[in-house]
This record gives structure tokens, C-alpha cells and sequence, in this order.
């Protein structure tokens, strides 16, 4: 190789032969090579870049989705089992039965949104179209969240007005179960500023 | 000036001679002007449209703040007047006092908004600085769209169990006032919408 490198300088007339013959290793004029090579490295630093920030978008929301899949499990869990016989049931009550039909949904969409995202980092492929998928994570976050807050209000009032009654473990429950879909709802509400970006700034390929 | 051009001419020792003393009107060789002519007018194009879909995002925050407003004060009016007597006062309910509360809020925040948008558009001129008047529109939207669905989902209930009893001006009323605030929570989710978008499209000039 260095041989090869030493004949192919040796055919220019002007190339200096005492610099050949001591055999040391010549380094090749790359002044081309290395300008391509600085070019090459600024592309793929900026499209590292941005790979780098769209994953870490992605991980927010699988991050904030799973917070929102747990919150909503615990406080269906909690509302579900929260039956202590007589006016203790949650059932008697249209507020909490809302809350817990919210908290089932918000946990199915998130759990669904999660599982989606795992599948999709681990197979590379979506069950959904990449031109709906945006829109879609949008609007669900975005739902969900509503319909989150708007349960976990209509079921406050009830509670404050029980507890200036009573104060027992049916009261307890149901304002942890509330302070639970509080939680969802924080969690899917910042899922939804980050896929409402993401949707802005969706390319369609 | 067509003097001025033949003399110019004549001076080049190939410049045919017939041509410039006939003295009609010659005209200037234009291709290179021409291509940039046509860059130009697409340029301008491409600016005059970007300007008519900010102006028209503008137009419809500043329609659906309008509307917000109008809905809310409606709203707040309804339930400031819903007074007679007895347990039929709005003030002796805490969800209605929320409600009550929300609707001056929002009616406070959207009228600000259109008039600084009002402002903006006659004077040119924001009394909020450009780098942050973004996301003061959509976390200002977008808050006050939680707060309202929030107040009316606590105010539904109570309102739902007292018609189970009695179908009266009061409980009439309270129904009118939870829906305009809905009407008001639809404009501003939707310009919460709008100005998300605007947000994530913003230039840094």
C-alpha cells in the first residue's frame, strides 16, 4: 500500500525523491477530503440533533402517558372497591360513577398509547397511519385531559358537602380516588402541549 | 436617454451600425433581469401568502375571543341575576358561586384579549412584549378553557338533582348560565387551538 502510494508520486515530475525513498509513511494531500468530511459531519450532527430531540419528545410522552395509565388505574381501583354498604356506596351516586367511567377510559387510551409507543420502538412499525397518527395523539391527550378535569370537578362539590358531614373511609376514598384523576390529569395535559408540538411540527413524507 | 444607449453601443467595435442609426427603439437584452423578476414575484408570493394565514389566524383568535367574551358575560349576567329568595339564591351554592367566579374571569381575560388585539391591529403597536406574547395567548387560552369546563362540570350535578325535584326561573336559569359558560369553554379550547399552533410556528426575529 505504501509502495502504491510512493509510485503513484513518483510518476510527477516535481514530486521529491529523497522524501520518497526514506520510505516514512507520506500522509495524501486531503484538503477536498477533509472539507467534504466537515460538510458530511455538520449534516449529521444537525439530523443527530434533531433525532435526538424527537426521541426525547417521544420518551416525555411515553413517560407521561404511563404516569397517566397508572394515575387513572389507581383511582378506577380505588373508586371501584370504594363500597362500604348503605349511602357508603359509590354506586348511589352519578358523580362518582362518572369518575370512575373517566377513570376506566383515560386508563384504556393511555395503556393503548403506551403499548403503541413500545411496539412502535421495538418493531418500527404503527398500526396507525403515519399521516393520522399526529392528529390522533393530539386529539386523545387533549380529550382525555377535558374529560379528566371535568369529572374530578363534578365530583369534588358532593365530596366537600359529605365531609362536612361525616368524615369516614367512604369520604377518604373518594377524595383519593379524585386527587388520583387530578394526577392523570396533569400527566395527560402536559402529553398533550407535547403532542400538539409535535403535530405542528409533523413532516409529511 | 435613446442617445445615450447608441453612444454606449457605438463604443463596442462590434456593435452593428444600421441597427442604431435607424433609431427605433432597441430593446435592452432583459434575460437575466427577467429570471429575477420572476424570483421576485414568487418570493412576494410566498411572503403575501404566509401574511394572509397569519392574518387570518389572527381573525379567527380574535373571533372566537369575541365570542368567548359575549358567551361569558351572558353567562355571568344570567347567574348574577338568578335570585329568588329563599334556597332559590345562586349564593347559597358554591358550584354556582364558581361558576359565577369562572365566567368573570373569563369574560376579564377575553375582553383584554380583544382589545390588545383591537389595539394591535390599529396601532401596530403591544403592550406585551413580542417573545413572550405567544405563550401568554395559549397558556392565557388554554388555562381559562380548563377552568370553565371545570366550573360547569361541578355546577351540572346539583343543578341535575334539584330539576329531579322542582322545575322552576331557578333552576331554569342555572342550566341557561352552565350552558353559555360550555359555549364559552368551546371558543376558547378552540382558541386555545390556534394560538398553540401560532406558538410552535414562531420566529425568533
Amino acid at each position: 500500500m505504501a509502495a502504491a502510494v510512493a509510485d503513484g508520486i513518483e510518476l510527477k515530475p516535481s514530486a521529491p525523491a529523497e522524501d520518497i525513498e526514506n520510505g516514512a509513511p507520506r500522509s495524501v494531500p486531503s484538503n477536498g477530503a477533509g472539507t467534504v468530511g466537515e460538510d458530511g459531519g455538520a449534516v449529521v450532527t444537525s439530523v443527530v440533533r434533531r433525532w435526538k430531540r424527537e426521541d426525547l419528545l417521544e420518551k416525555s410522552t411515553l413517560l407521561l402517558r404511563a404516569l397517566g395509565c397508572l394515575f387513572s388505574l389507581v383511582s378506577l381501583l380505588v373508586m371501584a372497591s370504594n363500597k362500604h354498604g348503605d349511602w357508603k356506596d359509590f354506586d348511589r351516586y352519578e358523580e362518582y360513577r362518572y369518575v370512575l367511567a373517566i377513570a376506566i377510559l383515560a386508563f384504556l387510551y393511555s395503556m393503548a398509547q403506551v403499548v403503541r409507543q413500545v411496539q412502535r420502538f421495538n418493531t418500527g412499525r404503527d398500526p396507525v397511519p403515519k399521516r393520522f397518527s399526529g392528529i390522533l395523539d393530539f386529539a386523545g391527550d387533549q380529550g382525555i385531559a377535558y374529560l379528566l378535569i371535568s369529572s374530578l370537578s363534578a365530583a369534588i362539590p358532593l365530596t366537600n358537602r359529605m365531609r362536612d358531614g361525616a368524615d369516614n373511609m367512604f369520604t377518604d376514598a373518594s377524595s383519593a380516588s379524585i386527587s388520583m384523576s387530578f394526577f392523570a390529569f396533569i400527566a395527560l395535559a402536559l402529553s398533550a402541549l407535547i403532542s400538539g408540538y409535535k403535530l405542528s411540527k409533523q413532516t409529511y413524507i
